[in-house]
């Protein structure tokens, strides 16, 4: 394995979180803020390592799957390591443990809370809760892609790593160009939700903080009732921007180059919305009498189910008080997730599809045994390999679910808290159902329990396998021996 | 298709249950109750219809695995429809409903049951409860097959649509020869687990429907209390047979011409103990502060996850009040299910197996891209296509369990009954937690519900596909042309 070009890309990740923290450090300065101080140490402190990391070139940039794996997971763990410091040494949040689920909970877009009072945080610390959704959202690394220009390698295998769904493409030939294209689109629909909140009279920093939330698909909010004390239309722009950022983003780009036909046929977008149309109805008609009227029942049905299908977890009632069939189709919809190449979560619309089909293929095989036909989607017969892996990803996910809920109930929860708080967290929602449910956080379980649901957020977020590998002892075999063999070789030179 | 073959064999599928409700008569007889002849007369019935739908015999006997599916999943809806008429008729289950489901949670050897007072039952019914078990653990055209000379067609596409596991392999070369044998071992062991709770003093009827009842890892009991009522040494010696009729008969049969190394070598066999070892250990050490003494938390330990990784159903303790921990598992091991080939449901110990190693497969991959190494089980490697369709019919399993819950949850239960109500019918096991608990029953449940769950145990039982095939509209339509066709071609001899 190439650990010299790991080491410099991690290098890379932690002068680029060095920048980022400089953000919070200006919302302290306008907020005429103390904790900023913190954040400005530990910004140095990243700057510090990164450099000590990158000040030796990596010897080649040969690059594959392995490295890319190993790469991604390695940064989101330094990431969350580092981003966590300043809630800790600040003592907003005193617990270590605590300050790395809040992180790990920012970075994976999932916005599982451990904090009883939100609203107690400063300025400061809530900004760079939401900011760090917004920098989870489209990839630290994708960010790295577009701005650093790594030469040789095959990069895709880093962008893979980190991208959502069964399948990465580019957009444009060269890496670097879609890496670009993808966060001019997530910038400038960012913004233009801030404009729209700040139409409906939201507050600067309420409006900048929720866009950021709402654009990762994270869920932080500011506010212990999360968006419910905003104003109606608030609250529709709100819906309307979760739904589009679950979308796949390919999609926008081809409205970006005026191909709309393109983008309008889109099968899986169909299917997203289809499914996002149906959910909301039929929530809507459980829920119609539990509200004044058939409006405000329809917007809370429809901002809780883009809330949970993009994986966001914004709330603006306690759906945990909704009725039982309401509850489950939430909970089935946390599972399903956004898109593929959105920034939400969850198994995606495309390989549900997909699996679906698999089931009527397999059943038309039984009556016409000798029909040969092969699964279509996007209009393409899909490569025998994309429905393995889709496959094994299922199953995959599967395993650990199950591992991860056998591992939370050690503590004596009823199973619907374990098991959706393990859903929430996999899936990158935030809130589950219960002691997890939207009015209450994740602070009340132990330390272990919170150690589990983080590895489920990475997991979930880097989608499985760039996590695993990590666990592969050959992995790390192969980086003691790379080192011994360098050492003899570096040896033998002298 | 085939429909001429299809009513023969269904005629005959009668002509068996007529049969085998003289046993029930028997027990009216010896126990002199009048309900009995209810069952004479829906005998009668069964044996009359029977004999009209083998009058003609087929044209000719053409057999795919179309046929197969269509065939057992008819059968299976007959023998349950007919089997619950003495309930009904006899005033004993009154609603036809519930009649239903219990025989089909007998014949799905689910134990699953709606009845609140089950010692307010007759003999003759309690007979037939724990002898439907009995048929349905080996199968009713496992039992034609073995009876029946089935002349011409490819009979195994019957025993495959029937049998449990990912590969229904022949013993011998003639598949009459392979169901005899099966049944043999069958009746020899429920002979022996009779004699060996005769020898702990348990009275003669209780000896007969326990053990009719763990041969076919059912689970109905007698008594409302299940099993907790009966000494240590029989709890000890049902323990040790619902393992035993857990595993792969195969090995059975390797024991039987003296190949042990075979017998002992087996893969699913090894994992199977395995899993039960590590389960009752992690139970025990949970509930061993919960009991008298540490013996006594060992026999619950093992009988409960016994009952439950077999899909029996039994209990001795009402495990609903056991640490979450602990209920947590035996939710997982309702899911693993029994060995491939034995009466007990799940998805069954080789599935998870080669599910499992897929997934170690993968993550090998990522490594070492070039790898081609196949997966390999029980000293082979597993065959491209086994996997594909293992893949297939988790999915499935999947895509209706989840579907199963949303539709239970539409009556206001909490998510922990839905969710094990549908575990436990799909899975054939019987009781769940929370309001389905072993101490409760479905019988509180709607009338829409108790179908979806008949539906989940049918399709438990015959292994999903050859039900669902039923809800194909080619299948339908291709009955009927197939008729328009024949009537054309009669008309044009005349």
């Amino acid at each position: 394995m190439n650990s010299s070009i790991i080491r410099y890309i991690l290098g890379n990740v932690l002068r680029i979180e060095a920048l980022l923290l400089l953000l919070p450090c200006l919302t302290a300065v306008l907020y005429r803020e103390d904790t900023g101080i913190w954040y400005l140490a530990v910004a140095a402190l990243c700057l510090l390592l990164g450099q000590l990391m990158v000040y030796k070139k990596p010897d080649d940039s040969v690059f594959y799957l392995k490295e890319g794996c190993v790469t991604t997971a390695l940064s989101w763990i330094f990431l969350s390591f580092f981003g966590a410091l300043p809630f800790c040494l600040s003592g907003e949040i005193p617990s270590f443990t605590d300050a790395l689920f809040e992180t790990v909970s920012g970075f994976t877009t999932t916005g599982a809370s451990i904090l009883d009072n939100v609203e107690a945080l400063s300025h400061t610390a809530l900004f760079w809760r939401s900011f760090t959704h917004w920098i989870g959202g489209m990839g630290v690394l994708v960010f790295l892609l577009a701005v650093i220009p790594l030469s040789g390698g095959s990069n895709i295998n880093l962008m893979r790593a980190e991208s959502p769904g069964p399948s990465v493409g580019k957009l444009v030939p060269k890496i670097r160009h879609t890496a670009r294209i993808l966060y001019l689109i997530y910038f400038a629909m960012t913004l233009l939700e801030i404009c729209l909140l700040l139409a409906g009279k939201m507050p600067v920093f309420d409006a900048l903080t929720t866009a950021l939330g709402t654009a990762g698909t994270g869920g932080f909010g500011i506010k212990a009732d999360s968006i419910a004390g905003y104003s109606a239309y608030l609250q529709w722009v709100i819906t309307v921007f979760m739904i589009l950022f679950g979308v796949n983003f390919n999609a926008y780009y081809f409205i970006l180059f005026h191909n709309f036909q393109k983008a309008f046929s889109m099968e899986e977008v169909r299917y997203y919305l289809g499914i996002i149309l149906a959910a909301v109805l039929f929530v809507f008609f459980q829920i119609i009498s539990m509200y004044g009227s058939a409006l405000e029942a329809l917007r809370h049905a429809a901002f809780q189910v883009a809330s949970i299908i993009t994986t966001t977890g914004f709330s603006t009632v306690d759906f945990d008080l909704w009725p039982q069939a309401a509850k489950t189709v939430l909970v089935l919809l946390m599972f399903i997730g956004s898109c593929a190449g959105s920034t939400g979560g969850g198994i995606k619309v495309s390989r549900i599809v997909i699996l679906v089909k698999t089931l009527g293929k397999e059943l038309t095989s039984y009556i016409h045994p000798r029909s040969i036909k092969k699964i279509k989607f996007e209009g393409k017969a899909v490569e025998h390999e994309t429905v393995r892996s889709i496959n094994v990803y299922f199953i995959t996910y599967m395993i650990l679910f199950s591992a991860s809920v056998l591992a939370v109930s050690m503590e004596e929860k009823d199973l619907t808290t374990n098991f959706t708080a393990v859903a929430a967290t996999f899936n990158n929602i935030g809130p589950g159902l219960e002691l997890v449910g939207p009015s209450r956080n994740f602070g009340l379980l132990t330390p272990f329990s919170k150690y589990v649901l983080m590895f489920d957020m990475l997991a979930g977020r880097l989608e499985l396998f760039p996590l695993l590998i990590l666990f592969h002892p050959s992995v790390w075999k192969d980086l003691y021996t790379q080192k011994k063999i360098s050492r003899k070789f570096e040896k033998s030179k002298k």
